[in-house]
């Protein structure tokens, strides 16, 4: 296995620290599937508290929180709309479809931005039994594989009061609401009290190695529950994984800005390097895109030039490379990260004809 | 049961003539899920024939022949892409995804009009198994919710031009194709060459009771027939019905060019009665969609008004109200729709404020 | 095509009577998608009165009606029960798990014969939400793979009695409750009244050429429509098959007699011809079960050698040959039939070493 | 939360011991979804290795890994058949219909004790497209529902010879299959070598806070990870959880003959208290099914009876009550479970009529 002397790939690769290990060494554990285990009931609790819905139940991933948040809004034969570069249509492996039998549509928003006005043209209800109603509109915040966007609070709350007067739903897919936290300054309880439901991920920035929490109501909880165990994910003395995950709270919730300094410095070293490849204002988290169109590079052969000198990214389209800050990258890491990659983008200036 | 005196619901609704009761009444038949029906098997024949592919399939109904289609191409776990109003993602019950694990995103597309950069954005293939393979581009032609819009056949050659090479599929809901070829001179083989699987319905502006056919390879349509018994299609001496499809192709779709001119003619009304109702221009085929947002009624409204008078439309969205021209919509009943409907817009000069 | 003198592969091979053609020619028709085909509407009602049900509902196939009966009474994740050979399970291609999501647990029933221990000893419900719960005991009357066994009214009962209380739901498979009815004398309607939900078949024994009809309360219809049109069975101006229906309810019905007798005299030449092959007093209805076992015969060659004098049957398992009585097979075909096959048994006396 | 002096409710209640959670704290890890976690390789590795498999992949659950190998094997609209207290139709919450389409059928086995016979009689393949495939026989070992009970390995060895030159595939549930080793002194890869595919579990028996492993070959394997990641089971640094496998591998397989001496121990005394409640000749592993019908209790009661005094247990069924040896249940333990239950079982001599 490669040591990578910044390894930008995804905020999912991060280590436990030795304090977290120490606090999973002694969790306090039980049966969770028969509700026994005191750790996982703690760190429900608390992230419900934090949010500020009624419960919470631990999973095994952001993707089985999200496909249990999704089934419980929409059923066969309904659909949800998003946008086109949403995580629950493109990086779910189709879970939806294959698994709840959910339909759908979708909107194009660059960088994944929310704009009120998308959503509320694609919805569909009241329309008979024939026609495919719309039961559920999903955000998702910060936006991933559009750079670490930020939604606007205003625009998700335009979106709520569109939706809820039709009876249309809305799912927050908030893998890293902690980094809209941060950014923002909005509160967590704000961005959720706007949706039916929410998702949150402990094993991305905020360091733990497994594990997220899907959030609604006690009845919506209690049925996915039922669903957690019918997908598989009904783990037992998971109460080590959520200890992890408590410390996360205490711990690596406000550190997350450095991350978010650490990108945005990265981004201005970019694209002074290769102007046009990021506008460093859009850089508001820890995810950084780089457009290569103006560089001369392909992708692929970006990432590769940068990994034979020990710094990984990912080729995340056609002419895309994304790099990710998190726990394990340090400001030396970046440094180092920086110098690389801004010696290879003026090694080619501009696209090759 | 009210009678119409002009039923512009949809060209669903014709009725058998008495020509083609009397094929129906002498058709040969046999237990097709045996193969043995000579009349299934001929119009199957017939309408491979008339389109260039290499085997057809009968169904009950459009949506089954779509479905059959979709899912040839799309395995659980990938997408297809099409537009927002496609018949496939609104109008068929969700079914790709209810019975087909089949995930969709869709683009924009004003009247449904085919514009080939759409799709082209949207594909995602060669993404690795964790992200989800667009495998099927769908169009429909004419589009239905569009408002019988003809797709250029410069734009669906387009988009096969960028998908064949990246091994992705194309579909053609063709439950109206006979009034594009008619509409555009563009030959219906022409049309379906570009695609891998077309599907034609026979119980629309042809006027057989029932009855659709997909078409596609050899190979492809016996892996059909089998999923078509599994959905519950596999219909016994079903050459009455067959019969009725190929009387409807011997007589009834150089007709269709009458549907258009009533179509036209009466949208010249309505155009002249409340400007800014509708383009005439944008009138290709038998479908007139009536914006009423300049008109100050609601859709429900004029629907119920023109009701009242024995002029069935229908209400297709917060603004829109849906005629449709059929074989047994006749100039007289034509003039009266358009009598009673211009009437009715010419009432209510305007938005009520 | 072959033209055979006792076609016996199965009784969906009926060609509808000149009369049943001329009642199919003048059928009155509308819309039925709209709920507007008068004649299907009737044909509803009737079949509707004679199992006394509240409501129907015609579909293009046994399959369709059973799939739609299945899934009002089992939610994804619970389970149905019934005998190993059942045509739901053994005959509808997994149409139950692979589009409704339904489990299901079989037990082993001589001759398809109902033994109402054997569902009993099944049934598990009330044993919380981590367990399969029991929603539907599915009986089939007569049996097909049993060899049109005749369910004693006794045994329905008693299931009943066991299931009611549980809440537990029942489907009657009636594809050919017809002959169930004619062998036994026992009402439609007391057959019928047992369950929530019964389907039968117009276009097997009654020898219309396609259709069926399901049955239960008018709100489990309502939402068996739905569903029927999500399965691409919404058929149009359908009432032309209906009309062939209504024509057999007429006219077809009693004569069931006859096959039932004709297929007891072949059964019996059949015994005396190869005594072990068949007991003739288990052919209640106008199916026959050769065993080849003990003939000398595999069904394949069996099947084979008769086929090549016009006779035809099924082989319908490894040691089962299937021969099944119809409106097209008259008492000249059956004598022919009997002489064909016994001339064949008696050519190999007893099982090759 | 009750603190039990003897916890029988089942083996999954296990908690980590302190050299478990030294293990678990130390382990090295990385982001397994792009298969980086050297722990989970190992683990990976050396259970393929203990059972004579190319390749492994951890899973949160056994129901996980059972559920990624039955649809391996099994194609929608194909069947599985198994005993019908099968685990994989009774506990997994009928995942295999719900997400797989996978239809079943069943055998009836007392103590789930496989006869070749019952599976064979139920194969049917080389039917056709029209009928319903087997493409797989389910083996559970030891059977949880059926009392803990080992499967001979020449039945195994038999359904093999029958199933594989048919192209059935073979199963092996395999959560407790540490627990019929120890039993029978069969290794693991005789019992692993019938099937195509097994599932083991490290949170059973052995004592691990989480994770199962599926086994087979490395193209099944390389296809199951994917669906592991659909399912949402693609977690990240899961190293930590994998070190308490390879630990328990270590250290509690050997012991697991503690929990049948045990567990036997109170089946005599259970026996001699309340003859003819259990055969302790049937009690060949950790599990004891006690049944309640001779001895004047209900499971309900008897567990409430017990559960007051500190003894924990599980109404498996309308006569059965369920008690599970395992890790934290010691000989002192298990002298007050007998104490408490046999009197228990003295206090009601027979039935109550």
């Amino acid at each position: 296995m490669t040591t990578w002397r910044a390894d930008l790939l995804s905020d999912t690769l991060t280590r436990p620290t030795p304090a977290m290990r120490q606090a999973m060494a002694h969790a306090e554990v039980g049966d969770d599937v028969f509700g026994e285990d005191p750790t996982v009931r703690a760190l429900e609790e608390r992230v419900a508290g934090l949010l500020g819905h009624e419960a919470g139940l631990f999973t095994p991933t952001g993707s089985m929180a999200n496909q249990l948040g999704l089934r419980l809004h929409v059923r066969p034969g309904e659909e949800l709309v998003c946008d086109s570069l949403a995580h629950v249509v493109r990086a779910e492996l189709g879970a939806a479809a294959v698994f709840s039998g959910i339909s759908s549509r979708t909107w194009t928003a660059p960088r994944g931005l929310l704009d009120p006005a998308d959503p509320i043209a694609l919805l569909q209800n009241g329309v008979g039994p024939y026609q495919v109603c719309t039961a559920l509109v999903v955000v998702e915040n910060t936006h991933n594989f559009g750079g670490g966007t930020v939604q606007p609070i205003e625009a998700i709350r335009a979106v709520r009061a569109a939706t809820q007067p039709r009876g249309v739903a809305m799912h927050l897919d908030g893998a890293r609401l902690w980094n809209a936290h941060i950014a923002s300054g909005v509160a967590l309880a704000e961005y959720a009290a706007h949706v039916d439901t929410v998702s949150v991920c402990l094993s991305k920035g905020l360091g733990a190695p497994v594990g997220s929490v899907l959030l609604g109501s006690a009845d919506a909880m209690a049925q996915a529950r039922i669903w957690r165990k019918r997908y598989g994910g009904g783990m037992r003395q998971v109460g080590i994984l959520a200890a992890a995950g408590l410390h996360a709270l205490d711990h690596h919730v406000d550190r997350l800005a450095d991350d978010h300094a650490r990108a945005r410095r990265a981004a201005e070293a970019f694209a002074e390097a290769a102007p046009g490849c990021i506008d460093p204002a859009t850089v508001q988290t820890n995810i950084v895109m780089l457009s290569t169109a103006a560089t001369g590079w392909t992708p692929a052969d970006l990432v590769a030039a940068a990994s034979a000198q020990g710094v990984r990214g990912y080729a995340a389209g056609p002419a895309l490379v994304r790099l990710v800050w998190h726990l394990d990258v340090d400001d030396e890491a970046t440094a180092y990260a920086i110098d690389v990659l801004t010696a290879l983008l003026r090694e080619r200036p501009g696209p090759q004809l």
